[in-house]
């Protein structure tokens, strides 16, 4: 066995389905993803220990290289409805804080969690803290589009936002969008109510002054304003950022737009004459693969996680909802973030501009 | 011929292809719909006259009633692109100027325009005014749901918001969801990044605690906060209150999601097996008058425009891109906001609150 390279920690307690998922996506990642990493696994050891002799009863697991797994005992669960102040306080030795307190005493280098996203960044907060001139972290989320993907900033990390956080959002968002995603020279754009510079609310007239000087001086190829229908079009920007409220707002309106149609349609049909719901079956199983296509290219388990940026530390949000292959994605995007040595990248980039 | 009730002027220069589109519409208005107005054809009058020639060579509308329609000579045009407060001090006599002043010097209960929206915000507020203790006028569009329609205000109006605006965006949507659309007590809700009280930016705290207090006082059936995934599936609210800035990015973003996933999927046929084009094309024509009744329900033009709400003056905004069907819609919701008295509605409401 070669050495290790690095150790990713996973929540085995966070989102809707815990341990299954983590457990699995876990077992999978060590399975499917190249690299010598380690992973430790963080919760409850005995529900850890009945997860994974149950996987391990199917065939394809048993092959998994035992050394690179680790389990890290944490008797505390967070629960996706707790209060994230409170459970900051109340839980100290919860899958979260244990997680991330890992990483604070160098025994481990990224944090991965589909648990509950106020208390990931409150716990990464206090325990972590902030890279050196980071305001405040933000959630930097990869939309599906058209075009391949497009890197948006912020989703919700911070419900009030300022222009020098809009700024730091962009610089961040272009070295995660770079040495991450590997697009080589980002455009970035502003979202906004129109496309004309002087568009918008005071917050997004200031921030785009301020983004142009930082295209003037070389530092990002700021490319203006877009408006919501970009975003999905891909043709304007790779990267796109907006304040925390706008983006949490959009990210769930997004999210839901395909069940939506889909439910949609169904009910439709159901209301609909008898031929149609025929005429409807067989066109649906003709456009069946079409369909599959579409919704992959619109997964958002492509890109796994969420990278809260600015915190001095690698710490990756999973959706609730996760899928194994969601989890292993978050792993592989974990693992670049340590390689490619965000958080230096980051504080370089800060403390020069 | 019995007595005209009221006048709608309509914007015969207004909209991405003027003078066809208002033209055509108001035609199918005095053909279609119910009721003795008059309306007034604001714009060039050679323009106008020469589009309604070309349309009385099409049979159906021989017979419409000549003496329900007046040409208003406007000699210049505001286009969709120039800046709002330009056009209004730099083209004085354009056709929304001109609308507008019909109905200041009270010959004129409505205008209807599917022009620059900026300019007809501001010739508005210059011309009539606001309503008595009105902060801001506000954009109030109706969305299409799975369960119907939902109201939302401020749709971008207005790019910086106050507790106080979003408060009133609520009582004016309200007036206009009942007497405009006929749903009796509906439901408001505050779009917010989480459900529970206390949760958002400041903005949205205070509004919650501001409309709590007119649900105390019997003034409003306030429900709470919901997120962007309850836009468009209708279950929790009738009227939604969001500021403008955030009310605008979802709706040039909700706008685009069919003709998106049109193109999508165009892209994916072209770029897949020669098999797939032949599936999918079957599979599309089974699935043909699904699609439709789909399309027909998440349509915009069912409500045809959108109210300048809080102005001392009914005005109403339309797409740029309407089609006949919108203008015909949004002159009959022109209509009703004239005889349901909606500004003295307004009126009443907040100086009694």
């Amino acid at each position: 066995m070669s050495a290790i390279k690095y150790r990713i920690a996973v929540d085995a307690m966070g989102g809707d389905y815990y341990p299954e998922v983590p457990v699995h996506g876990t077992l999978r990642a060590l399975k499917e993803l190249p690299g010598n990493f380690l992973i430790q696994l963080v919760g409850s050891r005995r529900a850890i220990e009945d997860e994974l002799s149950k996987r391990m009863s199917a065939m394809r697991y048993r092959g998994y290289d035992k050394s690179r797994l680790e389990i890290i005992e944490a008797p505390q669960v967070i629960l996706m409805n707790d209060e994230p102040a409170a459970s900051v306080l109340a839980i100290p030795n919860s899958s979260i804080h244990v997680g991330v307190r890992l990483q604070r005493n160098n025994f481990s280098d990224a944090f991965v969690s589909a648990g509950n996203t106020g208390a990931i960044m409150a716990v990464s907060l206090t325990s972590l803290g902030r890279i050196r001139d980071v305001y405040r972290p933000v959630l930097t989320g990869v939309f599906p589009t058209m075009n391949g993907y497009c890197v948006i900033a912020d989703l919700g990390a911070n419900a009030e936002a300022t222009v020098e956080l809009l700024v730091q959002s962009a610089q961040m968002a272009v070295i995660y969008a770079r040495h991450v995603l590997g697009c080589v020279n980002p455009r970035v754009a502003l979202m906004n109510i129109g496309e004309e510079e002087g568009k918008g609310n005071k917050l997004t007239i200031e921030a785009y002054h301020e983004l142009k000087k930082l295209r003037e001086a070389g530092q990002i190829q700021f490319v203006g304003n877009v408006e919501g229908r970009d975003v999905f079009r891909g043709r304007k920007a790779d990267v796109i950022i907006m304040d925390g409220f706008v983006g949490n707002v959009l990210l769930k309106f997004a999210e839901d737009i395909m069940p939506l149609l889909k439910d949609w349609q169904r009910a439709l049909v159901k209301k609909g004459p008898p031929l149609q719901k025929v005429f409807a079956y067989f066109g649906k199983v003709l456009l069946g693969p079409l369909q599959k296509t579409l919704k992959k290219e619109l997964d958002y388990q492509k890109y796994g996680g969420v990278p809260l940026l600015g915190i001095n530390g690698n710490v990756t949000v999973c959706h609730g909802g996760s899928s194994p292959l969601a989890i292993v994605n978050a792993i592989a995007q974990a693992g670049k973030m340590v390689e490619q040595d965000i958080i230096n990248k980051i504080k370089n980039q800060l403390t020069t501009s």
